[in-house]
């Protein structure tokens, strides 16, 4: 069965490392190495799912779960992992009389024996399947305070090593599936910025442009996750949250955005001028548009990430910004906002084929303007292709 | 200022305790302590956040910020706290010339040093506040593995003591300025399930129900986060998320949903049936509004969790359904969706006035269906004052 997960790279990164089994805590690495969207763990801190990753038999992987987040296992048709661990107490009822094959399945689950704890009930599930004395490698991020001790002292024979590093560095390069979801997210992401567009007019406030946006993602079935619009001066904050300031003839509106499909995350940003647009915005927009471009041309198979930083610091430098200074150009998109690759100095990352990345260029100035250029690309043999329809020039609205 | 924060309830917890200062760390928790809402940390898992609240001097309280997302400390009216320590390299320009306020505030913002490391920045910051020798109260749930060890280490004249329980203890009374926004997107909730049910028929299906649902909500201005809509035997999912099962004459619709304005979770349960409904289905959904009616009637200030929860159960289990077990019957919320108190058998918490709770008796019937009653109540000084417009009788469409 197809998954979110790139299981030969898990498999392979298993032989570099020397891992005997991967063990998935927080949500993102839990959604990815099973399929498994555990409702709670999502939308709040503290619920906990723990997935088991043998490197050497995938099929023995293992889902340990608390009982109330069970049916998901069930009814997600991205979960290709067969074992289950309940844990905690939820009461159910049935119906008298036999019931369809799905909710049969599910009531098997609800079966299960009660494992109380989610981490003994890890830990049990180590030591039957003999990893209690392999090196495991432990998505540390979702892990509560304590828990990292307690594994080390109930496993005194295994190595336990920190896997939220290793687990970003497998998800890098993704899936089919994860590329198609992807190019959907972004594509919601850029049609939600054009429905806005289209009905931005002087007078309009920050909220109601943001609204506009939203309910096209909520349309095309995404959840809005980020959503800085800002006009003119406040367009320059990096993180502007949308208030009641009404747009004005002459405003940049800047967008940085993305919402959630399928749980993958969107994350491009458009710059729009109602009206004539300054000389400056125009010129420093074609600069900060023609740094991503000139990334473009960088990014194939084999470059170092750093080569795609400074190849797109340049080209911006050139093309009209002088003094342009920025931390990165882009990064890495999955179901996390920022996956691997970060797009920095010092970056020695190899850049792989099906890795995704937000490539981007923005620059704030307070007092005057944001603007920004980010677009979405998957890396193909020959260079990258893009996942939405355009690439960010400068949109001017009459 | 009106704050999110009860000043007053944070105050008596440290003088119980003998507690010289709280530490948020959590997303929850710092916009809570200091009506920050940074919005990394709230949309990823990583991204760091420190409020250091010293208790007899609170307008001596600090946010400690990544550098990056200093713009919504200025730009955020909730924000009381004057002190920052930023920390981490972060590039911004600033235009030639005088600017605007607001942008001279956030300028000064950034011109602070960088501290680089945000638990360095902690640390140096409780030293030089004279905090390094006090009891220290530490919300657990937002630090990374390692960080609590390192903090007991440098501080070794600190007694270091967990603190995301002792926060949602004072979270557990909210504010006024909480109960209208709980009000509010509880409000918004109803409308989008009224929203739903005015255009559901034979042949929709639960995504494009769940469409219509978060539109609404969007045009509220709230972020949809629980959309659990689910027809037929699927309603008896507790988690259900929607999929093109297509809703027929007969079906229950189940909703438990809820979304989040400015900051704050609703979460309401509501039951319809397309055309004339089973007679079990009328029977069942009576005993558990029943159950939440008699919930509503015990809850006032000065009794304990556990009462209500042994009313509900009485009550649902008097009106119809004989069998009926729950692990609780409701729950506090706010900036979580689980806040304190739980309605739950064992706790001796006592309700106090200006509890927010949703108050709900759900029942999961595999192979029938999901019914449900949840409702949102804030606890006056006589009983209970509904957050919303109805109370969760069951709808019938014709």
């Amino acid at each position: 069965m197809e998954s979110l997960l790139n299981k030969p790279r898990l498999v392979q990164m298993a032989k570099d490392k020397g891992v005997d089994a991967f063990i998935a805590t927080s949500p993102e690495n839990v959604t990815y190495s099973s399929g498994y969207w555990a409702l709670s763990q999502w939308i709040r801190r503290g619920p906990q799912v723990f997935v088991v990753l043998p490197a050497k038999d995938l099929e023995a992987s293992r889902v340990i779960a608390p009982t109330s987040l069970l049916d998901q296992l069930v009814d997600q048709e991205d979960v290709w992992i067969k074992n289950v661990t309940r844990f905690g107490f939820f009461h159910v009822d049935k119906v008298e009389g036999p019931v369809s094959e799905a909710d049969g399945r599910l009531l098997d689950l609800f079966g299960l024996p009660d494992e109380k704890d989610g981490l003994g009930a890890l830990l049990k599930s180590l030591r039957s399947e003999g990893l209690d004395k392999g090196t495991l490698a432990i998505d540390e991020m979702g892990l509560m305070p304590g828990q990292w001790e307690r594994l080390q002292q109930e496993l005194p024979q295994a190595k336990i090593v920190p896997a939220t590093k290793l687990f970003r560095e497998i998800r890098a390069v993704k899936t089919t599936q994860e590329v198609e979801r992807l190019r959907r997210v972004a594509t919601i992401a850029e049609r939600s910025v054009d429905a806005a567009l289209k009905v931005a007019r002087a007078g309009m406030t920050e909220v109601e442009l943001a609204r506009v946006f939203h309910t096209t993602t909520v349309q095309g079935d995404a959840t809005p996750v980020l959503g800085c619009i800002g006009f003119g001066t406040r367009s320059a904050m990096p993180n502007v949250h949308p208030t009641n300031a009404a747009l004005r003839v002459g405003d940049v509106i800047r967008f940085d955005v993305g919402g959630r499909y399928r749980h993958y995350r969107a994350d491009i940003a458009r710059i729009a001028v109602l009206g004539e647009p300054d000389p400056k915005i125009v010129r420093y927009h074609r600069a900060l548009h023609e740094g991503v471009l000139a990334a473009f041309e960088a990014i194939r198979p084999g470059v170092k990430a750093s080569h795609v930083f400074e190849v797109a610091m340049e080209a911006t430098r050139k093309a009209g910004i002088p003094h342009y200074a920025r931390s990165h150009v882009g990064h890495g998109i999955g179901l996390d906002g920022y996956d691997m690759p970060d797009l920095t100095p010092g970056n020695d990352q190899i850049i792989e084929e099906g890795m995704v990345m937000c490539v981007e260029t923005p620059y704030y100035e307070f007092g005057w303007c944001g603007l920004q250029v980010e677009n979405t690309v998957v890396v193909r043999k020959d260079g990258v292709e893009l996942l939405h329809d355009t690439d960010g020039a400068l949109r001017v609205l009459a």
